[in-house]
């Protein structure tokens, strides 16, 4: 889809730096105007995943345990800026309007482009920026700059470079982005080249370095640069003549030392390689990368076209948000904005992982190696919590430490544990991938399980209860046996079983054991805490109460909330919340979504409808999960309209705050509610289940899913649904609970 | 009693500090040496009861509601400075070790003193200082230097003044005390007098102010002053002759905007009445209060003078610390030292005020007219913390408004309310004080109320419930129906119907009626809620659980805990302790003790023998609690190790925090066990009961009480006791449960 902006409406801006942001899943820059850098309505942004400033958190009653330090992604210097002046005078569309204006996203292409025609006296100058942030090359951000001149002649003047004069964004009235303003980077060096020049920067209190490069092709055009206290600047010149057309290549290098050993000569060098290449051929390569992810990615919803974008438009973003590189995850707002300070949450395993697992699997592994890779810190953090032996996730980090500081609502989410060790068994069931599991996913499984045996304890009659946590739902705090919680404990506590006696049975288990220390005694522990935990019900409700005294509190009104007064964790305090049957969020429907084992479709179906009622979707990662459920469900409008909600809340800024970032998870439940509530998909130990249901609102939906190596084709209509193997071998698979063996040949299956 | 310390051990000078402070109800100074401003080791505090500036709270989190503003009472300049210079050479402990060296704190004569003598060549110089916070003129503090020298001459120099270069103690690392350092205080201006000067001061934030006025009696010697950037300075110059003995006067006067208008003339004036009076008529004016204050005070323990002396010295702490002009309280730290900044919390209602309603009726007044004060800051709090209607006290505070920052062992404190309103009731039942229940008690009694009936709600069952406070033992966060909470709002509500009809039915209810805007219909619902007010009990154990979960959860092994683990609070993440049946201090017991009203003996004691063994008392305001309940049960020798463990809590520094001021709780504890406890006195609706317990460690109790304004004469023995009126008309009471009517005639009771 190409999504388009023809008029410029301030208004919109810091919406647009947001939706038209080039990422790669390393490098992300907002869609800042090149002209405007000192804009003050304007965010402006360059972001590299996971890096980050070490910022200090002081409490006024600081107990023990508290975080006193917190990761940040910060604000780079600023690699965007190219002014352009002709005989003398500035043409910015913040000055001058010009007579055309158009700015394109295109997620088939993998680029942004901004065409601005300006009238100069009788004649015109046209400009084209055209940005691309490579997924081929990720240290590379492309500028392409076409000016074309029409009956008029004179001095074009162009004044790039790099400005270390930034700072993060900075909002102390919302819990949801940094309070204050530190100055994070500090720059060591500025060097110039002929054609450009580079700084070498560090942050303030991580010590982490970075590099910034800039060199230009311009043909044509003289070259000046200058180093001066606060970056370099680069100024192009040349006589335009009338009707005539410049091409400026512009190649931003960034390069960090989590990465890079000595990030200015690893910058310099893929300069030289990038230049060599030439733009013609990046932009190719990028073009053949999104052909090949679209191959397996796309969503087709023939007869709406709306949902078939939009659904694009979030996959693309999806794709340009998450880190892939082993050491890096994705954060809550991607790298759009600095929302979330750029952390990660649970969000990743939840939410976005499922889409890579079943379209692009190579970047959930990476996901999940993440995950291994910040195993100590999990360890430590399980101390700090008191906790004697184990791993205990931190509930937002970048580098792995706990980041939250009000534990009500952050690290009091030990979900998060059972969440991860979810994402590790579906990559597991989805992939077969015994190497993985063998090296690092038995040692997170097993660790994480662990952690549940310290938390929990035996209740007098035999039950495992796991007092005193958070589930999902931040309107809930701190309360006794949260089902969400509970049911991914004990999924935990099985996975990490199963994984062990599998590899114990291939005689891989060597590596886990050594690393966890682990004994058939304790995985025995695992298997009576699993069976044991408490879920709780309500007999008569036939529901499961989303903790053991949530039935007991009054319901709170949402009829009668004003509609200012959402959402409500901006209007009300925290504790009067808690007092009320409201929530913020899919908790207990989630736990039937991701774990179905045993429920009876009465209990969900009455679950749905109970907790329906007193959610308020204050959260972005709510309604997809009732979207799934409706769906699964069989209530098809209700699934429609969640599924609505979900797809549009960035492109359409339901949420109001989308000018600080993507809503990365809800991008991804919006392939959620699609793939695994429209189509029913669901992977267990037993495989790959299909319920179909096609919307009436949409003719026919068809999508691929990578599974267990190979390529299965799905086409679903509102009465039957068509499946085959597009690459590899016949595999089982189950459809409306029957075992199906799929192959190249289509299968045509009537909907029940 | 006299407390003594014979020799300067510089490691016990923080701790000395506290012991030896001069306080009186408005100001407090602590025993630094008047010599030592310099020296670093010291906390060198001044203080105003209640007169603070405000401090920004900032969190790394802010969620709705939390306060963004406390109070904290500021360190004020330096008044105690009198440096002693003879022949040019500084005499000071901290320099010259003196030849003798004696500091006592006299009680009964309310003045602390030190005597030094230092030997000078063949000679020797003595030097005595007498402090002195007047009781009779509350914004007196007087110091007579007596320098006495002998085989030697010299030339004699003073150098004193007020130094306004003062900050606040600080230890980022202790919640218990404040965190970062702010200048609080502004010299505005500073002027000299002939014998003396003055500064006039203003708070940095809260725009109060102060003015700090010293003046010098003494004749013989030359005075000088000069004002400064930062104060005045005040020399004092003399040609000493062998054998010869100065007296010099300093009266320091402080006065305030809370309380004058104008408080620099205010000063002036004070200056020149008390300067007229003469030391030595405002020290006997001293004796004479305090005189009048032991003749009801003073609990007499024959045979064990250790315990007599300790009740003394914790009973006369009280009464500096404590606040009697009815816009104070008591803080928890006193007038001593900056532990808690000064806050007040339900210390004083259940810990402090006791003692004072029994003893000195009009500073308990004082104390609920403070509250009554407050009583809009308290409507607002509701607000803040989404009640519709009512108002909730504010958990820690000083003007009125919310302090805490960490709200689940802060704001979620609802008891307060309840403590307050206990405090209220106390003193009706106490003093049959009509007029103030009109005028006071009735608004406070029927807002707290109020305030429960929004709070709470009705289970299906028809029980009212309060979900999601937390109770005095802050080691149990945020859980539903917490039996203490419930309790007292219980008596709070009845408390309120009580009131009110009594002022109904003597035509006297206007004036609550006109400020509450209280019906009938409103009167009904809080009996309604009263009768149906859910207090959790265990059938099977036969105590009453401290909330509703709190026996699911395991019990954490104290004797396993190593003793530097303690308390807990330091060493353990919050969420980590709230998940074990571990209590920081009595809370359930506490109730029992409160609000006896249908508990069966066996609960009681079943009750006690269960927390007894989860309970660490980390917290000051615990064993004094279990100690009245054991005496109760009759448990002599439990009871005598908690009231000894109370008893000695500062004296000898038995939490190690001394050095941030006293325990005022704990104080007032040591009180309540004996009179509350071994004497077994309670007051309720039916009126003052006594079941008297003499413990064997000494031989006889003798105490008095005001009650209904007689004066009441106790003398507890082993196995009888003996009372009789001092003052007054016959009135009835109740000993082991049955009416006697006491008159001046001595009534010897057998002990059952």
């Amino acid at each position: 889809m190409v999504l388009k902006s023809t008029k410029l409406d301030t208004e919109a801006l810091l919406l647009e730096e947001t939706l038209f942001h080039t990422a790669n899943g390393y490098l992300g820059v907002r869609g800042n105007m090149e002209e405007g850098f000192d804009d003050p309505k304007s965010i402006r942004g360059t972001y590299i995943n996971g890096f980050y400033d070490t910022v200090d958190l002081s409490y006024p009653e600081r107990l023990y345990g508290f975080p006193v330090q917190a990761q940040r992604m910060i604000n780079l210097p600023d690699i965007q800026t190219i002014k352009i002046i002709f005989d003398g005078n500035e043409l910015s569309p913040l000055i001058n309007k010009p007579a055309e204006y158009e700015r394109t996203l295109d997620t088939k292409e993998g680029i942004a482009k901004r065409h601005l025609i300006y009238t100069v006296g009788e004649g015109t100058l046209s400009v084209i920026y055209t940005r691309m942030a490579s997924f081929c090359r990720p240290e590379l951000f492309l500028t392409v700059l076409e000016i074309t001149s029409k009956n008029l002649s004179g001095k074009l003047e162009l004044k790039a470079g790099i400005n270390c004069d930034v700072r993060n964004y900075t909002n102390p009235d919302d819990p949801r982005v940094a309070a204050e303003s530190v100055r994070h980077i500090i720059m060591d060096d500025a060097k110039t080249l002929d054609d450009g020049g580079y700084v070498c920067c560090s942050t303030s209190a991580s010590e982490l370095e970075v590099a910034l490069l800039q060199r230009y092709k311009a043909t044509g055009m003289d070259i000046s640069t200058r180093a001066t206290a606060t970056g370099v600047e680069i100024n192009l010149t040349t006589h335009i003549n009338t009707n005539k057309k410049y091409s400026i290549e512009k190649y931003s290098i960034l390069s960090d030392s989590i990465r890079q050993p000595k990030p200015v000569e690893y910058a310099l060098g893929a300069a030289d390689e990038y230049i060599k290449a030439g733009a013609g051929a990046l932009l190719a390569e990028q073009k053949d990368y999104m052909d090949e992810f679209w191959h397996v990615a796309a969503i087709k919803t023939e007869g709406n076209k709306e949902v078939e974008d939009t659904l694009e438009f979030n996959l693309f973003q999806l794709l340009q948000s998450t880190g892939r590189d082993g050491i890096t995850s994705t954060a809550s707002k991607g790298i759009s904005g600095e929302g979330y300070e750029g952390h990660y949450f649970w969000d990743t395993e939840i939410y976005i992982f499922p889409f890579f697992l079943f379209t692009k699997p190579e970047i959930a592994k990476a996901l999940l190696t993440y995950r291994h890779s910040i195993i100590n810190r999990a360890r430590e953090n399980a101390l700090i919590m008191g906790h004697k032996s184990g791993a205990l996730y931190s509930w937002r980090t970048i580098s792995g430490s706990e980041c939250s500081s009000y534990f009500p609502s952050g690290a009091a989410q030990y979900h998060i544990n059972g969440d991860i060790a979810y994402s590790f068994m579906q990559y597991w069931y989805a992939t077969g991938d015994i190497e993985f599991m063998a090296q690092k996913g038995a040692e997170v499984l097993i660790e994480t399980a662990r952690l549940w045996l310290d938390v929990g304890h035996y209740s007098a009659d035999g039950r495992f209860l796991l007092h005193c946590v958070t589930g999902p739902d931040e309107y809930t705090c701190m309360i006794n046996n949260n089902y969400y919680t509970n049911r991914c404990a004990q999924a935990n506590l099985k996975g990490a079983v199963t994984v062990y006696e599998m590899l114990w049975q291939q005689n891989a288990a060597g590596h886990a054991e050594q690393a966890t220390g682990i004994t058939q005694e304790e995985i025995n522990l695992f298997e009576k805490a699993a069976d044991a935990m408490w879920l709780p019900y309500d007999e008569a409700l036939d529901i499961n109460p989303q903790d053991d005294s949530f039935l007991e509190k009054p319901v709170w009104d949402i009829a009668k909330t004003p509609n200012d007064k959402f959402p409500l964790l901006l209007h009300h305090h925290p504790m009067h919340l808690y007092r009320f049957q409201v929530c913020k969020q899919a908790d207990t429907v989630l736990a039937h979504i991701l774990f179905e084992d045993g429920i009876k479709d009465s209990t969900k179906r009455n679950s749905f409808d109970y907790y329906q009622r007193i959610s308020t979707h204050d959260s972005s990662l709510s309604r997809c999960a009732f979207g799934i459920m409706a769906a699964r469900l069989g209530l098809e409008n209700k699934a429609y309209e969640y599924f609505y909600d979900t797809l549009i809340t960035d492109l359409e800024n339901t949420h109001g705050n989308t000018k600080d970032g993507l809503h990365t998870a809800n991008l991804g439940g919006s392939w959620m509610v699609t793939v695994m509530g429209f189509a029913g998909m669901r992977l267990n130990e037993k495989g790959l289940h299909f319920k179909f249901m096609q919307p009436g609102m949409w003719n026919r939906t068809c999508f691929k899913i990578n599974y267990l190596g190979r390529i299965i084709n799905v086409q679903m209509e509102r009465d039957k649904s068509k499946l085959s193997l597009e690459k590899g071998q016949p595999v089982d698979i189950y459809v409306n609970d029957e075992k199906i063996r799929l192959n190249q040949t289509p299968l045509e299956l009537p909907h029940t």
